[in-house]
């Protein structure tokens, strides 16, 4: 079972655009800037009291967020819940007849082992699993 | 400043297949349910963690909920951050060119004062200020 929300990853066309109303003006601390290759994107990491939000601007068309925006949705992406051991985690899952897209975990940002529950078995919500490094 | 999220709002269509998804298969705990007559929805609260999870279920077509859904929509409707004075928080974000939905805050579940913040200052995601009753 998911332990607690890692982050919840919004979609920006203009990261810098995004940071002005988030840090800025809405009040949140900037945690940390990155990018990540392997998903084509640049990353800023912000946080409200224990609470962070994951920015997300693509850096080319092939990466997903690029396809988010381009059909036409904004705003939230995907929300990631830490999970202590996500192989255990996602063979459970799939006994229960949830649909997980990736057939394996796969590295994400920040050396995390991921994988995403697709949205038809979560009324519509991109879910993602993660594992920190230990 | 937003001091840490207090929950994340999810549209469904129907509760019960919600709870399946979520309680059966993936493991969250159901934590309250309630009827909002002034908001028009069914509510399930649920929580992961430290992290709660707001199931919302129109009641009839007049809710929020139930348009976001019939206009194709679906997932995640909103997020709702804490904040300790709400009426300090709208004035200090109104200063800073933020736009808020209702001209004042208003009675929300639980007995909180809510106001939303509008989409076209957050990057697309309608984001819900929330200050708890003391």
């Amino acid at each position: 079972m998911p332990s607690s929300l890692d982050h919840i990853g919004i979609a920006v066309s203009d990261l810098e655009a995004a940071m002005e109303d988030y840090v800025q003006k809405l009040g949140f601390k900037l945690e940390a800037r990155e990018s990540v290759p392997t998903e084509h994107v640049n990353v800023a990491m912000l946080r409200a009291g224990t609470s962070r939000v994951e920015l997300l601007e693509p850096t080319d068309d092939s990466s997903a967020i690029s396809r988010f925006l381009q059909s036409g949705k904004k705003g939230i992406h995907h929300l990631a819940f830490e999970v202590e051991d996500i192989e255990k985690e996602l063979a459970m899952f799939r006994e229960k007849g949830v649909t997980i897209i990736e057939p394996a975990p796969r590295e994400g940002a920040g050396g995390c082992k991921v994988a995403f529950i697709h949205p038809k078995s979560t009324q519509g919500v991109l879910l993602e699993l993660v594992e920190r490094p230990t």
